[in-house]
């Protein structure tokens, strides 16, 4: 069977996993959350996530200035570790680079690395650097920090929970179209393509929401909600519902849209590579939490459905209908 | 300028360390060692290293099972955190695949993968799995742990040092020679190409180190001794001499270098890739470290020259006579 049948969690669920579940002893949680957990004392754990980034695949050198590559190679990453609710402590970067690239392409790059480095107080502590004959890959991994009693699972959701979001979504893919499409850079479509270009991760939402009790199961948006969701419903086994009308999409989303005739909550559900953070409350401390995160960062926190007991999946609606035929989020394969 | 003109260690040196300087504080050890250490208490610290292997920069797919890639893979990680003296605590996988590759060849990966995984009690913890138009990428990382009174750096060696390998060099570049050449399989090819496809990483025997006070200086031979010796004398500030008669080199590599009339000397100075510990010992302890070493793990610690005061440098001597003209260690640039 080839690779591209299997697909990602194929992969990742058929081929990788099962060959370490008698290894991963019960101190250490692995393959199934954002980072991987190692306890360091009875308070605290490090957490551990890496990505990679392959030319071609996840970027296309002309259509990505290499400042923006670094400061999003990075941004992936710390996005993981906020999807945790920790906080950054070190990066690892593994660079392998054509031959023929200029010195000044890779100042650039880590002119980008280290801007989102400084802002988030994260030193780069090692890494590789090699030659590549097949264009650029990146890997990035990022250590972060967090108390025991704050880690927030995939599996920690429950029934009643209110599902929310951290900021807009759709905005990436909207960016993705912009670039795909060779569309003119105005205002708008700027406004897409920096979200696409330069995320930056929500690590201090993650940090902020992890304190909070009422906060539950937390994860980022990567594959897009309507992908990501799903992870939160398998791993906690309940049933999603996601109420279209109250996604958030920008203006720009939606202006953008409008001209070129996109489906804005497509590209919001299943475009991806937001980068904002997905969560699940307890119904009780919701609007309490609501009023917090506003006050802590000056925009709402946005309420987009709820959990019930149910066969994991995710039914859309809108005023309260059901909805079909929404596409599957973004994957890899 | 180009990045090949600048190399690897210039790379590093001169555009990526020299950004994140003033980040990296003094509770944290970032680039320059095998591997980067965050303590985690007074008395443990974790250690974090990254190895990045490319397709046809680091291996042949027509040349390499993928059995020995995956084995491979993690071994020259788990030899960073060796050559610091740590124990393995946990790994992380990040692959980048052709679309069209077969699902049997990622099952016989983590087979390799696990089975150095289950000899050496290190988890997978996570990762990363993506397509890749640009042939098949392999990112590691692993965390390790260690003792903070144990830890063998780089700039620990002193002025009189006993220079040592823990087990034969030029092996696996003799075996890098049989593919490159074709050359058929034997009993004596054979063992060259094992130590070059599916090298084992000397964990046991870097913890065992690190745990004896003579040990100062340590490190890994990945570049090969004439490169990696460089980097411990440049740390250290200190002159090497290397006595090329005590360089110890397996029958094997002799009988094939008769045979094919390569410079075995060469092929174990700066073929790199062997895996093998390097490191420094206080001269008033060697006698009896080198007793131990041989009762623990039955063969002989091998002294191959000895440190002095002077310009960070290699001189390589035959019966204490000055040879010039080796060639430097192999650079992936």
């Amino acid at each position: 069977m080839k690779i591209s049948k299997l697909g990602e969690f194929g992969l990742i669920e058929k081929v990788i996993a099962p060959e370490f579940r008698e290894l991963v002893n019960k101190h250490l949680t692995g393959i199934g959350d954002d980072s991987a957990i190692i306890p360091i004392s009875q308070h605290t754990s490090h957490l551990h996530t890496t990505d990679m980034l392959v030319e071609n695949t996840h970027f296309l050198r002309e259509k990505i200035a290499p400042y923006q590559l670094g400061f999003k190679s990075l941004s992936v990453n710390l996005s993981d570790i906020a999807a945790m609710g920790g906080k950054p402590l070190a990066s690892y970067l593994s660079i392998g680079l054509p031959k023929d690239m200029e010195v000044e392409w890779m100042e650039e790059f880590m002119r980008g690395y280290k801007d989102l480095s400084e802002d988030e107080d994260v030193p780069l502590l090692g890494g590789d650097t090699t030659s590549s004959q097949a264009g650029i890959v990146i890997n990035v991994g990022v250590t972060g920090e967090i108390d025991n009693q704050l880690i927030k699972k995939r599996s920690d959701a429950r029934d009643g929970d209110i599902v929310c979001v951290t900021g807009d979504v759709g905005d990436s893919a909207g960016g993705l179209q912009v670039i795909l499409d060779n569309l003119p850079q105005d205002q708008v479509s700027s406004k897409l393509l920096d979200q696409h270009l330069t995320p930056y991760p929500h690590v201090s939402e993650g940090i902020w929401l992890a304190s909070q009790p009422a906060v539950r199961a937390m994860m980022d948006v990567s594959d897009g909600i309507g992908s990501d969701l799903q992870h939160i419903l398998k791993a906690s086994q309940l049933k999603g519902y996601v109420e279209l009308e109250k996604v958030p999409m920008s203006l720009e989303l939606r202006e953008q849209a409008g001209i070129y005739q996109w489906n804005p909550l497509e590209l919001a559900i299943s475009g991806g590579e937001d980068y904002v953070l997905l969560l699940t409350v307890d119904p009780a401390g919701y609007e309490q939490l609501g009023r917090d995160f506003e006050a802590e960062f000056g925009r709402p926190l946005h309420a987009i459905g709820y959990l019930a007991a149910g066969e994991p999946g995710i039914t859309y609606l809108k005023d309260n209908q059901e909805v079909k035929d929404l596409k599957e989020g973004y994957r890899h394969f």
